[in-house]
């Protein structure tokens, strides 16, 4: 078998068989495959895209580079979950709580925010003193003490993954949605979860654009899952807006709590709940409707928080933050926005508001960069609202008074305001 | 300007700029774009085609990428030609007596054989004593002298072509028309000649499988090079059978010496009459007819054989191969082979044929083996004719009788015979 032959046969746009695809990806791994051939042919499936099978496959060589997590000994109670990336996306902090309040077992791996689009770890990393590097021994046995444990991702798990995705990155072949779910999905199922949530945002500020890309992602990946024997719902959301109010680690932080404490209703609770309702209703073969009245139980009555205390402190963070949470907001400079005329709130541009965030010192342009945990944005108003002129609309937060007006004029243009009332969006489009 | 913005916009399907084109050649020249975006991009280009605009701009970037040879001095005069590549393919050998014997001036840069195909370098060196590296005021002075000089490819010029090709060799991004026409144009149009008369191969043999590739190839170079104000003309001709009855190094000199004797009326007399009538045509400005005329005179009257002799004695060979040319049949081991079966030779394999004088020793698998410059095959038999069980239809040279059994296997399935006459096609299929 040679590579030549193997790239030569999917640009030609023939379908590639189980032996090919793991000849190519082991020896990218080896070395045997060089970088250049490897982009050539990743290229090839970009524009040639891949059948079910190969799809299949390749999920399954990526999986055989490197070591699995065996999660077994819990049983059908393990979870995970996965957002393909948005705007104020913390949906993790607030329903790894609920649902391990509930039974199930979170054994998660999160990874960091790059661009425009926030990570998990960088989130926690905002609770002073939270471990986000355990050995597995203590990974192990934080999820069997309390049901939940999430760190940062180990490079010992799909190896194929991490390089193929380094390069597609600098060679413009990110976009293809066998490759996109094969790296997503291969890494859930090195995981170890029986049960998965996946949550496929679509919208300017996601990665997938349209609503027909983002359906078949989420088909594409519920599809791998079942070939794996695992239980595996997706969830299409919406990522025109952000997610809630806050954009930025610490701000975040602040959101989940407020969240867990019962003071946040909006959208991104209604997408806290399914994603919730989803994994406990995997994990416990239960009922959705069933599902969902525990997770609203679990907010109401206080379970959640206090399994979210349990858990920071497990982890080694500082629990002061849940009781006196206002502590996230406490950034060294701060500008409030105010509105510049009347009218409704007709959009909030998440991919606007997510550079915005970044500028601020919230996120990462290069992978090297460092993160200023308290910078971000706390937004006043929601799609919908009706505001006056001069009514603070936002608030920005960072360690640099610096980029302010710059982040300003962004804001400014990221929120709309019309004459008349906006027709709002569902932020749940479907649940595959 | 990004090269990742480059690479994505070409995967999508849309046209390049000039500015983008030369962006990314230069930038890979120079190092700062990588292999491995390189190969992306080729593989986008190689799946998504390229406008008659992005081919030219393309050629143009190659071309700048080093230096071009001045052949002003030579006014009109100066022609060249190239060939696709093809199994038996001496040409070269015979066009450039003829073409200069009549006053043309024929400045050319040969390269070497590669695979199953040949190149006109290794041929001319099997004459003993003839230098194929010559300084550039050697080669300039020869030519204004004589009116012919044939050197092997200096590295200087079209260094982008160089690096792209090496790259696209081992990414299976060869296959793609606008690449290969740049790749050929760019190397004739630095090698400075006004006028330019490429042959492109058709048929199992050749790089083109199908008349409608080879047609598109010798479009997209005429078109290429009338808008660099070259004149050029391309001739399709059939390369499924060898072209004339010798195949390997030395044994393609003495054919093409018997040609220019007046011996040989083949198929192979038909081509080299096309070629040089067209390259006539176009640097002496005159009718085809006329030009064909002459071209068949300085056979006949011995000018384009004085004109040879001339040619090799002037670059420092031995031209007692003119007179002698016997000499050149001189492998230590040679096979007779004989037909099997009574019959019509209805189909010679020019892939197969080539294949096996390869084996023998007459061409390389990689690019530093070192050719048998007498190894190869001439055959006693041409498509059409009727031949008995027992007759002699070929004859193996090489310096080592080890692989004659497995050549005289791969030959004999080569050389199909049927029971009725076949019909035989044109070797030159358009001339446009």
């Amino acid at each position: 078998m040679k590579i030549y032959d193997i790239i030569d046969k999917k640009r030609r746009g023939y379908e590639l068989s189980r032996d090919e695809i793991f000849f190519a990806i082991n020896g990218f791994c080896s070395g045997d495959v060089a970088d250049y051939q490897m982009s050539a042919l990743a290229m090839a499936i970009c524009i040639n895209s891949m059948s079910e099978d190969e799809t299949f496959f390749l999920t399954d060589a990526m999986l055989h580079s490197g070591d699995s997590i065996n999660l077994s000994m819990l049983g059908e109670l393990s979870v995970d979950k996965h957002s393909t990336g948005g705007v104020g996306d913390k949906t993790t902090l607030a329903v790894a709580p609920i649902v391990s309040s509930l039974g199930c077992k979170i054994a998660k791996m999160s990874g960091r925010g790059l661009g425009h689009t926030g990570g998990t770890i960088d989130k926690l990393e905002a609770i002073s003193g939270f471990r986000t590097s355990l050995t597995n021994d203590e990974f192990f046995k934080q999820v069997n003490d309390i049901g939940v444990c999430v760190i940062g991702q180990s490079s010992d798990l799909v190896p194929a993954d991490k390089k193929l995705y380094a390069l597609r990155d600098v060679t413009a072949t990110v976009e293809s949605i066998p490759l996109i779910a094969s790296s997503i999905m291969s890494k859930k199922l090195s995981s170890g979860a029986k049960n998965i949530v996946l949550d496929v945002k679509v919208g300017s500020g996601a990665f997938m654009k349209t609503e027909s890309d983002a359906r078949a992602l989420a088909d594409a990946m519920v599809k791998i899952g079942k070939r794996f024997k695992r239980n595996v719902r997706a969830i299409i959301s919406n990522m025109d807006t952000p997610l809630g109010n806050a954009i930025g680690n610490s701000l975040e932080v602040w959101e989940a709590i407020e969240l867990l404490k019962g003071n946040t209703h909006t959208e991104l609770y209604e997408v806290c709940l399914a994603l919730s309702s989803n994994m406990v209703s995997c994990a416990l073969g239960i009922d959705i409707n069933e599902a969902e009245k525990r997770c609203n139980n679990s907010i109401s009555n206080g379970s959640a928080l206090e399994k979210m205390k349990e858990w920071i402190s497990y982890q080694g963070g500082d629990v002061s933050v849940i009781d006196e949470s206002d502590t996230l907001l406490n950034a060294k400079y701060k500008k409030e926005i105010f509105a510049k005329s009347d009218g409704y709130v007709s959009k909030i541009s998440a991919l606007n508001v997510g550079r915005a965030s970044m500028l601020l010192g919230a996120g990462r342009t290069k992978k090297d960069d460092i993160i200023d945990t308290y910078a971000g944005i706390l937004l006043n108003c929601s799609v919908g609202d009706k505001i006056k002129s001069g009514e603070k609309i936002a608030t920005l937060y960072s360690s640099s008074s610096e980029l302010f007006d710059d982040c300003e004029k962004i804001l400014l243009d990221a929120i709309s305001i019309c004459d008349t009332p906006p027709q709002k969006s569902k932020v749940i489009i479907d649940i595959i």
